[in-house]
């Protein structure tokens, strides 16, 4: 692996098999490796990239610290024509929610929607991955989930009780880009601030905060501090009420309960997520409502636009557009991760991925 | 009505008399307007009285230009065992969303949740009013909707082609208040502008802005700014995506078609709302579950505050206070608000409610 400083690109199939290959290592079922493997390298192609390649080194150093199990027997328990309850018996969270999203489909047929709990799952990437999912379906997907770690106090409050639990939903369409709306409760989310730790790069103004809600900028302290709720006691609201829905319902951990899969190689951190397909053919004909979406999302995008501003992105289209780019042109790796995977790769004796080009 | 200036206090039963009366007077069969009367009072007494006797006369100024049908005949249809759609007949939004909840509880309970969208509808005040519904049936609520007029541009645009559309959530509880989550997805909602103007009070800055970000303060131009949304492009990502939920799958009005019913008083609104029964029992049998939640709701409440706040309120705790100090000492109405009602009264040959004790 070279180690530019102008990023390396990598082919996302290079970057696939080398993850597959480092979790088969780790004793993950073949298939399972290839599934984590290709959800990871997903999240690195639309530009989610503080969730993808880069958590690898910290998946694996939890999977060999016993905090997450390699071999699970994901139960489901089917509690009426519109609810499940999957039970991941600490897998990695992209399987688990993979089968969530399998076990909605039916019912959310069958019922007009359904709601599929989950519990004892594990950190699974970004929200957006799993809200998609129902939309190749014709389905509009509705996902959120408590984050494994402690980054926001409930308003008035300096005990970081709450996580950055995020919130996504998808709907689908004709021929647009599928609206795709991916945000965490807090102004960013934690895996845009490990990238800027990893980086040594300054953090932002107002993405993380000491408890007096004074700028932290250096990223050796990033960790000490706070992710200050988006739109103040509203995104600290939000997260309290996604962690009742994700978690409580399923029997997962919230609040004390939490274990920081940041610090923490050993806990399992019963992690719980909400995954709700929503059958759009209910009410109006599916096609009649995405040639309609599609008109809706066309008008805002050539709506007037504020000076300086080129283009109006809706929910998504940057995603969208960034997964087209990178799966043509390769995934930009910093320097820093491509050291962290190719010591990696060594320890496991794999191959690391071969970038396409250097930029 | 007196008209202090210090607000006097009006006991609740006397402005829902009040209320439905003047309804009544203009058509509305008793039973509804006792039933709007009740609701809009429910919202001056939990304190979001921007949503209150507030719109009363504008409400009625509607009613009187032909825009709301006040005999509605509001059609139900099931599309599946866990979908209904209603069709409100541009009656009274209040009406309507009672209908939509009470289509609700049914199919949530035999399917494990129920979603209930609506057409044909029209505003129909806070949007926790119908999250907190389902509570009473031990069923998390889940309530979005379509806001009745252009307060916020698609994130980098000028054209104002989106409401403030409100998302809203409340879960049961054993002992505790019932969390309720309402949040308009701009920094304050619309209606809390409108207060401001009516007293001509001086509006905080960032609640209201130009095309070009400036705040906008004086209250006679109040009504030609933006909302900014809360979060910037999050808050925008989320107005979109709750309208195409609350309104395009359901076939009412949204972006461009949409009727800003500040502004009109004859063309219907086609108002859309999403209505979301979650029936909590499929999962954790239902006590457990709410004494659950009251103890997570205890730990963030007594955990360690800020400098300086005396109190960790959680979302819906001083709504519920509100109801129950408002309840027992009646709702203060502003000296212009009294002016007004009063005006109404003669107009419509009702006695007017009368104060329970200046303050």
């Amino acid at each position: 692996m070279a180690s530019e400083s102008a990023p390396a690109r990598y082919p996302a199939a290079a970057l696939r098999a080398f993850t597959a290959a480092v979790l088969e290592r780790d004793d993950l079922p073949p298939a399972d490796a290839a599934r984590v493997a290709e959800l990871m390298i997903e999240a690195d192609l639309s530009g989610q990239d503080g969730h993808g390649i880069f958590l690898l080194l910290q998946y694996v150093r939890r999977i060999r610290g016993g905090a997450v199990n390699v071999r699970p027997r994901i139960r489901v328990e089917e509690s009426g024509p519109g609810t499940a309850l999957v039970d991941g018996e600490n897998g990695m969270g992209h399987l688990v929610l993979t089968r969530a999203v399998e076990t909605a489909t039916a019912p959310a047929r069958a019922a007009g929607g359904a709601r599929v709990g989950v519990r004892a799952s594990n950190h699974a990437g970004p929200a957006a991955l799993y809200a998609s999912m129902p939309v190749a379906h014709d389905m509009i997907g509705i996902y959120a989930a408590v984050a494994n770690a402690y980054h926001l106090a409930p308003w008035g409050g300096q005990e970081l009780l709450l996580g950055t639990n995020p919130l996504a939903m998808a709907v689908p369409t004709a021929a647009a880009p599928p609206p795709v709306l991916d945000m965490a409760t807090t102004v960013v989310s934690y895996g845009t601030i490990k990238k800027y730790v990893q980086r040594g790069e300054s953090i932002p103004l107002g993405w993380v905060t000491n408890a007096a809600g004074k700028a932290i900028t250096d990223p050796a302290h990033a960790s000490e501090g706070f992710l200050p709720p988006v739109g103040a006691y509203k995104g600290s609201g939000l997260a309290l009420m996604l962690g009742l829905l994700a978690s409580v319902m399923n029997g997962a951990a919230f609040g004390r309960d939490m274990v920081d899969f940041n610090v923490d190689d050993h806990r399992t951190t019963n992690t719980g997520h909400l995954l709700v397909a929503v059958d759009v053919a209910r009410f109006p004909p599916v096609e009649a409502f995405k040639r309609e979406v599609d008109r809706r999302l066309r008008d805002m995008r050539a709506s007037r636009r504020l000076p300086r501003v080129e283009t109006i992105y809706l929910p998504g289209e940057q995603r969208h557009t960034r997964i087209q780019e990178q799966t043509t042109h390769g995934v930009p790796l910093p320097a820093a991760l491509v050291a962290e995977l190719d010591h990696l790769a060594a320890s496991v004796v794999v191959a690391p991925p071969a970038a396409t080009h250097a930029t």
